[in-house]
């Protein structure tokens, strides 16, 4: 018998209208002859106003607390859904994270799946029963409640369907699937039947935010085929898997990330081992760099710009000032006014004219690469901040229409 | 070191206010030495908002469903009130039913508790945290949530007073003790200062609604010194225990109770075993037969009446129809126009005045008594309906003042 692990979002659990919805999708599923497992988030706007109450009373509170309170969220969802299937004629029953068997690190508030204990899934499974299991939470060692942070109900999703080996996880949402760039502002966007593992990992580390990379990576890790689809039309969806068939697109995804901050190096020592000792330092604070680029050296000296995160910006120029001391002085200048616009797709891998194609759309629309960097499925540039949404039109109507 | 049960209800922890009351009251007896462990229920209308949700999908939902839905708004309540007493700087934790160990059997909604393993709070105690608990909950033998249904939280507070053999169990409210009678219709009640256990079991079958008898009940099984005392308020209020010290009054307490139909079977047949005959038959039933009143035979014929709440009242007149059938024919009168009026007190055991005192009270206040039923220490009787007030009234005046 099939399996099918089936994960809704908050916003498709939000009222008994919507929850009604999804208990239709769920048990149409079972009518067919499938097992089903449901995963949900909690509703609406549940999650805010807990936050909202624990503020109150301390706008730091405890992680393990927060936890505490914020996994009554998916409990309250999981007894309505079930409830809504069960009110449908059909054999239900709602597990939280730990009666699913969700053990988890204790890392509080971000925790961390260390395996899951199906047993009582598959008990209930074997007993014909609908299993609906609370998202985005576990126990940690010392039966403690955690919760996993974000993209965690993707994530509880992907870990559920991985242990047991379903046929499929499927990830509704409010959008229909996973498109070329985001269509609110790229006009010539399109609809993916499939996209690769690891072509969807390089769209949402550009900026993408249908699925989390950690549910992505964990989905690639145990080979789980993964659909990402509405809740609301039925239509198919996007397929997410390891290998996709041929499709005419060179590329899959074009996006832009706002969230870059441009830091310059000027006037460095150009001698061996300058930049490694700068990039050791930043790595060892854990701040995350991203483009990096150096000029060719002049007068004994060169100059090195990367990007790093709006939230680590000041991190890193704190390092600077350290380097400053170990290697030589330098002038350091920091540009905000950037934006990172990617394409992504394995077919550039042999196809040598995307990155000259992409150039030239730029090109043609008026606007200036400032910095370039390229990996074997993805190529981004850095543009000045308001021509981002251009460049991706400019480029999406090159390669996509 | 002692160790002090508190427990708050629902409109104790209303809001961010009332959390940060609570934990003064719980900081200020851990201050003064003592290990405290606290039972809290839901936030004020926490529980009603759910039942609203749950209704919406299905107006008559699963026990266990409802019970996986409504234990998260004590889970809600521990962890707010944990967070209040982190910010006032003090060592805390919070449990669920389950981590505290309360292990139910699996009468979703209305569960017993079986026993309570404390382990964990004893863990948490020899850290000197203060653990705040989710009352009203537990889990059954499969691992499922489950609640207690009414009275619960006090049930879990005097339940982990009595595993943990704690020094006191108080239970605050949102009035300041027990009183000998409703203040808002006896203007003479006084707060009493202490009543034994029998005293408020009494008290609690005739109407009185300050804690719930199955919390009494378990008090005085395991002989659990309990305090019932105002949240808002800082004074002392009434203890509940097994002896109390001699009191100048003679009796605990004035209840009136509207709840009672009186059934009346007229002209049965005067021989042995007809009362037999037709009690049996409302036993087996499982109908609560409260005041019984039998007629001196005539003309070979007598007459028995009953009281019953009105909820039993139909079941009632249909078992009468069954036993006309075993027994005779005879005619049934229902009387749905009394209330019952008790007083309460050990002290009436020792003193044969008390009843003609009752009795002398309500003449003098030209109140017509229709039937009389006592125990060792009550006195019940049968008035017209809207005679309760005004025969409480009189009753206290002549006994409390």
């Amino acid at each position: 018998m099939k399996l099918i692990v089936q994960k809704f979002g908050g916003s498709s659990v939000a009222n008994a209208d919507r929850i009604r919805n999804v208990a239709r999708i769920v048990t149409d599923t079972y009518q067919k002859g499938a097992n089903v497992v449901v995963v949900v988030s909690a509703q609406g706007d549940t999650t805010d106003e807990l936050i909202e109450k624990a503020h109150e009373i301390d706008p730091n509170p405890s992680k393990r607390e927060m936890d505490m309170l914020l996994s009554t969220g998916e409990q309250i969802s999981i007894a309505l859904l079930a409830m809504a299937i069960s009110k449908m004629g059909f054999p239900v029953i709602s597990l939280t994270g730990r009666q699913a068997g969700f053990f988890t690190d204790s890392n509080h508030s971000r925790a961390r799946i260390k395996k899951v204990d199906t047993e009582r899934v598959e008990k209930e499974l074997d007993q014909r029963k609908i299993v609906v299991v609370a998202g985005f939470q576990g126990m940690n060692r010392y039966d403690d409640i955690t919760t996993l942070g974000r993209g965690g109900s993707d994530t509880s999703a992907v870990a559920l369907a991985a242990e047991l080996k379903a046929d499929l996880c499927q990830i509704y949402t409010d959008v229909d699937g996973i498109y070329t760039a985001d269509p609110r502002l790229v006009k010539s966007a399109k609809k993916l039947e499939e996209i690769s593992f690891d072509e969807m990992l390089e769209l949402a580390s550009c900026g993408a935010q249908v699925l989390h990379n950690r549910s992505v990576e964990m989905a690639k890790k145990y080979n789980v085929n993964l659909e990402v689809l509405s809740s609301l039309e039925d239509k198919p969806g996007t397929k997410v898997k390891e290998v996709t068939k041929m499709e005419k697109l060179l590329i899959k995804g074009v996006a832009k990330d706002d969230d870059v901050v441009r830091i310059s190096m000027i006037g460095l020592p150009d001698r061996p081992g300058t930049a490694f000792k700068i990039f050791s330092l930043l790595a060892a604070r854990k701040i995350n760099v991203d483009i990096i680029l150096q000029s060719v050296g002049r007068d004994g000296t060169k100059d090195i710009s990367f990007t790093v995160p709006e939230d680590s910006c000041d991190a890193a120029l704190a390092v600077l000032e350290e380097a400053k001391d170990q290697v030589s002085d330098f002038t350091v200048d920091v540009d905000r006014d950037v934006t990172k616009v990617s394409i992504v797709g394995s077919g550039m891998q042999s196809n040598p004219g995307v990155a000259s194609k992409m150039f030239e759309a730029l090109y043609e629309a008026d606007i200036n690469i400032e910095t370039i960097s390229t990996s074997e499925i993805k190529i981004s540039v850095l543009i000045r901040k308001d021509q981002g949404v251009k460049a991706m039109n400019a480029i999406s109507e090159a390669f996509i229409k």
